[in-house]
């Protein structure tokens, strides 16, 4: 009876025990050969990477890349050379038609208190229809919702709607913050359009207090197009000072001014590499971020590191003699901002040609240090993906988690393939996304490398554990 | 016997599993008072936080502040000053004598090739006694390590040193790395000096491969005069070209100049705030950075952050209503950086009134997002600390371990006492340490507030749960 009380006991603690970390994560953490190939990864990358200088070619060579430019067309171009250069075993280029918005002459905004002119900073969303050619002037009405908006209903007409939802601060993970405003951005036009609202201005989409106003994509979805409006952004400078003003002054004017347009779709790419695995040449591990940007700054943390990233995970792998057992695809996205048309032809194409995929890679959050990655995965995948926390865990990969992965792979799946997002230090990346700032020097070398690095070894964990 | 072997069994499991997390963890993990608290102060540190304006105020106001310069003592009154309106309960100025070195006019170096001059970026290494008037010109010889140097000892005869040891890039934590070299900074000129070298150039201690020299502090320490020597830092470019061009051209000629020299010893001062502990209020809990900067940047990541973070402790402290058991001290201390008289100083007065010290934690590591504390602490104590992990890992504050602590706590080193040092990301740390980059720009105001928050929150869980 003592015994039977005992190994019950012993049971019930081992049972708590367990919850807090599964014992075979102790087998991974000793697998010597992973831990030793994993530093050897990040040695190359530290010493011999090459993904800065091609960050710096793709930046300060190219800049601004919106699906459709001439500049998206030369980054379609340079991530073929780079490609072939880095010894792929075949490179191509995947057509896609893409949308084509152009921001036509810099924007112009300000708005006035007894006849004295605060100007603003601003700038169209992507998508978004001009505004006549003198502009709109409107008086304006400040909510911080949508659901404010849709409440205003009437009240709207004839004004300016001014969407002043501000970043909640309190959350630690920036994209959630972001998630929780970004709809007044996409949406705020297509809410408020058919109230008969003349315009509508959206504080930008950052934590930072600063005079950069951050573009975006924008929707007017299935919205009849008597009810479109024009849609732009304000930085959040303005916004506070057009807040405080508007507080004095109820009756303010606000005028602006935009020449956007949308231009038929244009033909691009995008772009492909492959090495032929060894022992499952037709089974895929994807990897990849998106070669497009907005037009305002050169898309250095959005997406230029993950495009680079992607390229260098060949790279130190070939570097390592790494031969993979399946087919390791490097895919350069085109029009993730405002469309998906790379994500969802890739997709497509994967399907038509009966490719099995088993998993995917997305660096689309920054090029800061590394955190660790978030994954969708079966349940017997995720626990062995959980096991490889002490491989990783001596990078600073700390958060290896179950969460969302990443827009361009995400149409790649099903019941099987198991998607990964590169989770990289978040605090930083919303001050410069979408906006002017988003340039080559905001990037620091060696954050950069540890995420090639990073990504390359869980590829090589993935390659050498899935079937 | 079944039972038995099960029982056995069972306690083998079980024991291996304790291996992974002491079961006591959970406990604190579910202490629902204390993560309430921590996350209450998160939440005040971001979105009432102060720092981030504070450290404007240091920097962009007051700028690099070199001990015994007019900018030392005026960040002392701003010091002073903001304690007092912060509502300490009493503030303070602990009188100091800091060395007194100044680097006089901007300094000139060039090498030549056939006549052709190579202009070199250069600062003057703190301490460094000046070059004759009109410079020195002498022929180099490249050395890797002190060790190296010491053994060329009679070949190095009118010769000028260089010292060009790189920064191991393998390195994942970036001090493990400056370690590994900034002896050749400190000893170089010591150690060469007796062999009749005319002087002593050091590649910048950095990973960053710019046009920036990194100034810091030299030591003759107990060498006569008659063989000292001057020394001075190249920029990381410069030593690479440099270093190219003696492969080619052994016999090249470099040239520098320099005016630096050190007065008479001059008075200075810590400044102290205190809260007055409400059950143990002669017992201390100390917390701070140091005030004293290099003078070529404004001291913003050394150590600006870790003078506002150290003040808005008590900020949060009193914002969150918590009334601290033990008297919570807040030090910016002088002449961390040539000196260390400040931190000398402190220890000595506290030894000298019979002060109680129990906890001490310095932040003097940058600004960047948080990872964690390493600590210095009895047995007793580190399982107490290591128990807290779940309730800091939330902020991404995974690196909680035994480790150094911070140059201006250590002279308060005891057996009881437990030292702290706030561990920041360190990758971006040593592009900006004591060069001219090193200013406000560089800080991110979240990455600020976070560290101010993770400090705070060590500093409440310290004061809850030691004696």
């Amino acid at each position: 009876m003592k015994y039977h009380l005992l190994v019950i006991s012993l049971l019930i603690i081992l049972f708590s025990c367990k919850q807090v970390e599964p014992i075979k994560n102790i087998d991974s953490a000793i697998n010597k050969k992973d831990s030793t190939t994993i530093k050897q990864i990040f040695n190359l990358a530290l010493t011999q990477g090459e993904c800065y200088k091609r960050l710096d070619e793709l930046t300060n060579g190219i800049g601004g890349r919106l699906s459709g430019s001439p500049q998206a067309q030369q980054a379609v171009e340079w991530g073929e050379k780079v490609m072939k250069e880095a010894g792929f075993d075949k490179v191509w280029l995947q057509p896609i038609m893409v949308p084509h918005w152009v921001r036509g002459k810099k924007e112009e905004a300000y708005f006035t208190i007894n006849n004295k002119k605060y100007n603003v900073p601003i700038c169209a969303l992507g998508g978004s229809i001009p505004t006549p050619k003198n502009g709109i002037e409107a008086e304006v009405i400040e909510v911080k919702s949508l659901n404010e908006a849709e409440q205003m209903g009437e009240k709207l007409r004839d004004k300016i709607v001014f969407f002043n939802g501000a970043f909640d601060d309190t959350i630690l993970r920036t994209f959630k913050a972001y998630g929780g405003c970004v709809g007044m951005r996409v949406n705020g036009a297509k809410t408020t359009g058919k109230f008969g609202v003349k315009g509508v201005i959206v504080r930008s989409m950052t934590h930072s207090i600063d005079d950069y106003p951050h573009t975006g994509v924008m929707s007017y979805n299935d919205v009849e197009e008597k009810y479109w409006v024009p849609g732009a952004a304000i930085s959040t400078k303005a916004a506070n000072a057009l807040s405080i003003a508007l507080k004095n002054n109820p009756s303010l004017k606000f005028y602006f001014k935009q020449s956007c347009k949308t231009l038929p779709d244009a033909p691009s790419f995008n772009v492909i590499g492959e090495i032929i695995g060894s022992k499952f040449p037709n089974k895929f591990i994807t990897v990849g971020g998106h070669l497009d940007s907005w037009d305002l700054g050169d898309g250095a943390h959005d997406d230029g590191t993950g495009i680079v990233q992607s390229i260098e995970v060949l790279r130190l792998l070939k570097l390592n003699n790494i031969k993979p057992k399946h087919t390791i695809r490097v895919v350069l996205f085109m029009n993730e901002e405002n469309g998906l048309r790379g994500g969802k032809k890739y997709a497509e194409e994967a399907k038509k040609n009966n490719e099995i995929h088993v998993a995917a890679l997305e660096s689309d959050a920054g090029g800061h240090t590394p955190r660790g990655f978030s994954f969708q995965a079966t349940n017997e995948n995720k626990e062995l993906f959980l096991s490889w926390k002490p491989l990783l865990a001596p990078y600073g990969l700390r958060d290896i988690a179950p969460g969302g992965s990443g827009a361009d792979i995400y149409p790649l799946k099903n019941e099987t393939i198991s998607l990964f997002g590169y989770r990289p230090d978040s605090q930083r990346y919303f001050d410069y996304h979408h906006a002017a700032t988003d340039t080559f020097d905001k990037v620091n070398k060696r954050e950069l490398e540890l995420g090639a690095a990073s990504m390359t070894s869980l590829v090589y964990l993935l390659d050498n554990y899935l079937d």
